[in-house]
């Protein structure tokens, strides 16, 4: 790059792809949206810039500093950080027009100022799934949002296996924890450094977790309740089931309202998983240490791991909420949703991988002079037409260079095209073209009618 | 809405439509996605945020002002105002991976911070396809932009003729101008004011435009050429023709090159477009009036308007530049584009509309009580499974409410669902489900087989 010219390089934290890249992006995001549609989840579509205080109602204290906010006129503004709060502001917004309980997804692109470092993106790609109603919501639309998330991944198995071997989603409900903590009377900052020792479980060594939960909790008694909580397994016929040895440490529970409704929904949303999907029954898995570090879930909550790559961090995840819409009206709205990183699972992929794209241009019109530009035109309309009324959904373009043939084919070999139409002064002439087909290298001249013939015979799948 | 609550109303000059009409917004986007595929155009999708000096290395005064700045730490950034600017900076960047000449499309949101007023949005999708190259690009490639645009709008056609008459796609070409120009020694200020006048000449009376002209001009003899300009057509056969009685105000075009190259290039684009549409070939036309606000085009320039509703703008346009990437790269890339100005042209046009939605909802599973949930799930799995084997695209949800059957009949009326899969006691104690048609009111109670069956007829196109 010269000097007085601008720095073109995409931003740091920002991703741009090539065009055999984005096709196979595009490709992946239209799948999710297909398969959210089939799922009976309606399509809505926010606006990028929301007012700052209606982020900031939600926005907790390391999201607030990642938030992109400007002000314009006399607007104080912001970029949307999730695709959660701008649909809570939706709902309370077209309260009287939706139909309760209401199913909404939306993929789009979310911002967060983060430090750049490996994985993590500034713009990336969300596609959320929420179901939300007024006061009630049976925990069988936990199922849903659990099954439509993993049904959607489980589209791509294809790539999990080639690339990202298999996935596994971890489930829990965040009631076991409240009642647990109640029965101790832990609260307030106690209770969310505690929490937020469990949520990184995970990342830590089980000699750290240790050490820095005793320390945070102070009592040697809790600590190992809490230690004895994660051994806590679904059983199969039994449901959920505190191992025999430890009974005696946990009579409480049957005491314990919040504790046994938790327990209680948490073995309906794997039971009734694992009953759905038989032959992927071992990709639902109960772990209580899965908490969520955000505020607003209140129940069920869930993530989404890799097998062969913990490290890459949870790549599906969501939960049950109550009160997210009250900063914004007075109606109870509760609802349960789920979330896949469509940007942070898929783009690393796409750029580690050498995309293969068999057939990037279907038909390529190759005109050999300029005398022959406008027959070429016409015919590349006439065979659109022609595939519309056969509904043969492929794509023609013609290449207009006054070039040597040689320079001709090597273009349509660039962008591996399938077939190309050479139309030269004999083609002009008789009223004829050449059709060449590039792969099996089959030539032959014929009328536009019988050329049609060969293109439906090759492309109509 | 209660005190302390924050306002929810969508921000003035953004939008955000209710499900039934966003389905309907979708399904206009995914057409003109399709048709941008079908000519061979490619996707690329670049970060919403640019760096500042990016966009206003290009942005004319008035988009300056327009333009959502703001820091984040050390950087300088802003939202794209535009999908071409990015796209120049895009090739400029990936230059050495791309192929030429190189067909792209983009469809996004972009930003204005327009004062508000009808019709103007602050957020809005833009659809765009431009064609570069590095030096030259045959005028045929203009050819190819608006016989794209034309074609897309033109699936259209059903919304045109209900709601929004016929449109006419208004060609120039800015050479003749320039050329023009150059013939009588008008450059810089005085030029570009000229240029604006013209710009603005469909919006004004004839004697405003006149009398505004002739001040600008001052001198009487290169006004009244610019008027007679004007009544230039396009002849059929014979080309693009100065009326005989002006033949002899105008023999200067004979030595001018500029002037020539624009004729031959507009005559080119108009000749083809009518020789590949015939049935359309009145929808492109001459208009020397057409000149473009934006400083980059230099070549063919046009604008779609509505026939009906000449006021409402141009909701199609492009052109050809020669520079658009000088900034970015020492390369001479030139290029053609063409976008369609989608929330323009469609949200009007949508909020206007009582959307019919003939079927929102295709199977609707209503278990009866809790005992029936399970089968409930297990059975919209099997289905969706059996969709999948058959390729039957339909969606497929349930819903889980303990209230009267009434109750849940209401929901699935006004979610117009097809067909209700009834799920009560009876079933679950003789393994059946029953099935009702909504529209013709038939119902049956069967085997999951049989349902199968029933399903498969009825949804099968």
């Amino acid at each position: 790059m010269s000097k007085n010219k601008v720095n073109t390089k995409v931003l740091s934290g920002f991703v741009e792809l090539l065009p055999e890249q984005q096709k196979f992006f595009n490709y992946i995001k239209d799948e999710v949206r297909a398969s959210y549609e089939k799922f009976g989840y309606f399509s809505i579509d926010t606006p990028t810039i929301e007012r700052s205080e209606v982020l900031f109602a939600k926005a907790g204290g390391e999201t607030e500093k990642q938030i992109y906010r400007f002000t314009k006129g006399d607007n104080d503004l912001s970029l949307r950080f999730d695709l959660t709060i701008p649909f809570a502001r939706y709902v309370a917004d077209h309260y009287n027009d939706l139909v309760f309980p209401f199913k909404r997804y939306q993929i789009g692109k979310v911002y967060r100022g983060e430090r750049a470092q490996k994985g993590r993106y500034r713009e990336f790609y969300q596609a959320d799934i929420d179901i939300v109603a007024e006061n009630n919501l049976s925990i069988m639309y936990d199922v849903d949002i659990i099954s439509t998330i993993f049904s959607t991944i489980n589209n791509f198995h294809f790539l999990f296996v080639l690339g990202l071997g298999f996935a596994t989603i971890k489930i829990s409900n965040r009631k076991i924890w409240e009642g647990f903590f109640e029965e101790f009377g832990i609260t307030g900052d106690k209770k969310a450094s505690i929490m937020g020792i469990i949520d990184k479980k995970a990342k830590m060594t089980a000699e750290d977790f240790n050490t820095e939960l005793s320390e945070v909790v102070g009592d040697e008694k809790i600590t190992s309740l809490i230690l004895k909580l994660f051994e806590v397994e679904y059983m199969g016929k039994i449901g959920i089931s505190i191992p025999d040895k430890y009974h005696a440490d946990f009579t409480f529970i049957n005491k314990n309202e919040k504790m046994k409704e938790g327990i209680s929904e948490l073995e309906t949303v794997i039971s009734t998983l694992k009953a759905g999907y038989p032959d992927s029954a071992d990709t639902f898995t109960l772990d209580l240490s899965i908490v969520r570090g955000l505020d607003y879930y209140t129940g069920t909550v869930f993530e989404t791991y890799l097998d062969d790559y913990p490290d890459f961090g949870s790549i599906a995840s969501g939960g049950r909420y109550e009160n997210l819409c009250d900063n914004y009206t007075d109606k109870k709205i509760c609802g349960v949703g789920g979330s896949i990183g469509l940007s942070r699972l898929f783009i690393p992929l796409i750029e580690s991988m050498k995309i293969k794209e068999d057939i990037f241009l279907n038909v390529l019109i190759l005109p050999q002079n300029e005398a022959c530009y406008k027959k070429a035109f016409v015919t590349e309309l006439n065979l659109l037409s022609f595939f519309k009324e056969e509904q043969i959904i492929r794509n023609i373009s013609a290449i207009y260079e006054d070039k040597k043939f040689k320079k001709l084919m090597e273009y349509a070999n660039k962008l591996q095209t399938l077939l190309v139409i050479i139309i030269g002064d004999d083609e002009l002439a008789n009223n004829t073209l050449t059709l060449k087909n590039m792969i099996s290298g089959e030539q032959s001249t014929q009328s536009l009618e019988a050329t049609k013939e060969i293109l439906k015979n090759t492309l109509k799948k």
